[in-house]
């Protein structure tokens, strides 16, 4: 019998060939000796989420595609639904709340998405964008808690072990879960010895005490700059998959990953969003044991000039 | 009989071989419809300078290695070599002035250089690192008016038509013109009917200058914010070769750089300095005439913080 897992990992060779004509194959660039950093801040729309939304609509339905698809977001995945449904045909509705960033709006709009505004919930927006997929015959594309969603974030694996398949060590950011998931039954489908450690801010540690109390706990309150990763409960699907396949989670303090986001930009050239910098804050601070090659994965670079200044300004320098 | 061309043509292949462990093979991402960017800023040391240091010093004599290889620079090319000496053993020197930023003096001794003041003229620096040269039979290390320098950064045309081979035009900033006679070399000896087009800071504009009127210029006065692009003079070799195999010279002024310079920031994630910024600028404000594929070469990215913020407080967006 095909478990769960079997069936992502298959999925994710289909949803690299899927992939391939639009994705950008981002670089594996040197960071320190033994270190590499996948750069998907360089990916189209800047984050890794163009994968999943490109790969999701690509296999929607003749009926859906004809149709609409729809997605909630405030910020990453908007961008990359829009983006992706332009360069499919598909025209995009992206449900989004008065709280999301101005540039982000704006940016969902420009990649031609229809922006619809809801009420500031992750719960009104999901629902308002399921109901409308109910309603009209729209394809919903979700942002992390999807079996598609997560095979093609596992591409990433796929490149990383095709340019350098030495790896033993992935660093992996912790929001939804998506991410890591993907990756990790991915990486661990063609290398099982590989180890895949999750990264969450210390403000926003829902899944790492899950992780180590074995039970799915929601956080009600979060305080951290990373507001991709500024979710307050795993999925249940999420949190099965992540229990088998992910060998550690550990915490990071904002303070860090801001030092991180200046060290990432001034001497590397690379403008990455708090919650891409965030595993590159767990590595310079020496929160990581696994061993070499390791890879960093650096899954967003979407942030306003007033935050990139604060950053350049009051970070001191690790 | 061979020309001094085809000697550069035929070194750029040897060169591309001994920079194979060393050098990253820095990605082509797309700017837009058509439009490449080679991002040459992703490079170790934040510039294609590596290149060019490299290889001189992989290839310099087993007594001049024994000794110590030797530059002058105020930039890019000091921190090149210091890196490049140090992965391959040779003890460096840079001759460098007051007048260089503090944060490319630190990063130079940060690679491993021993750091030599001289007077703040080039003529001094350069007169410096000959005579100790001459002295202790250092091995020196041109900045750009040189047959290795020029070969070794022609791999980068090698990287650009492997990846990309229905390339049409390559857009290069000129400064010494190094940079762009090893590239333009290089391309045409695969494909002859590439257009290669130069970008020269409108406030240092001796290049284009000496190509329209056909006669080498030297330009007294310098004002541009390109500091990697603040060279009064070709060298009569690099102008003889420019005007063999450059296709046309275009200029910008800076506020049209600074505003590219924004735009790959906060758009694509690419911190660039100016002096590599200036393609995209050329590009965003319709002064390229060549035909589609086309590839913007961003030279460098190495700024220091305080001019991040000004690029991004002071340049409208576009």
């Amino acid at each position: 019998m095909s478990t769960l897992r079997d069936q992502i990992a298959q999925l994710t060779t289909e949803a690299n060939a899927v992939l391939d004509p639009a994705v950008i194959r981002t670089p594996l660039l040197p960071y320190r000796d033994g270190i590499f950093l996948k750069a998907e801040n360089l990916q189209r729309t800047g984050s890794f989420k163009f994968r999943g939304a490109y790969y999701s609509i690509a296999t929607l339905t003749p009926q859906q595609r004809e149709a609409r698809a729809i997605a909630y977001s405030t910020g990453n995945h908007a961008q990359a639904v829009a983006l992706a449904g332009s360069m499919l045909g598909v025209k995009t509705t992206v449900v989004m709340s008065e709280s999301a960033p101005p540039e982000k709006i704006a940016n969902t709009k420009r990649f031609g998405a229809t922006v619809i505004m809801a009420e500031n919930s992750s719960f009104a927006r999901k629902q308002l964008a399921e109901q409308l997929a109910a309603e009209h015959g729209y394809g919903l594309i979700p942002p992390y808690e999807d079996v598609k969603v997560m095979a093609a974030q596992g591409t990433i694996a796929l490149e990383i072990l095709a340019t350098q398949p030495d790896v033993q060590t992935m660093i992996i950011p912790v929001g939804g879960g998506g991410l890591i998931a993907g990756i990790a039954i991915a990486a661990k489908s063609i290398k099982p010895s590989i180890r895949v450690i999750g990264v969450e801010p210390a403000g926003a540690a829902d899944a790492h005490q899950s992780y180590v109390s074995k039970a799915l706990t929601k956080w009600d309150t979060i305080t951290t700059i990373c507001d991709g990763l500024s979710v307050q409960q795993l999925g249940a699907t999420n949190f099965d998959l992540i229990q088998q396949v992910v060998d550690d989670i550990v915490l990071v303090d904002d303070a860090l990953t801001q030092q991180a986001m200046r060290t990432l930009l001034v001497d590397h050239r690379l403008l990455v969003e708090a919650s891409g910098a965030i595993t590159v804050a767990a590595l310079d601070h020496g929160l990581i044991k696994g061993n070499q090659p390791m890879v960093a994965v650096l899954s967003g670079g979407n942030i306003a000039p007033s935050k990139i200044i604060e950053t350049l300004t009051s970070a001191a320098r690790a």
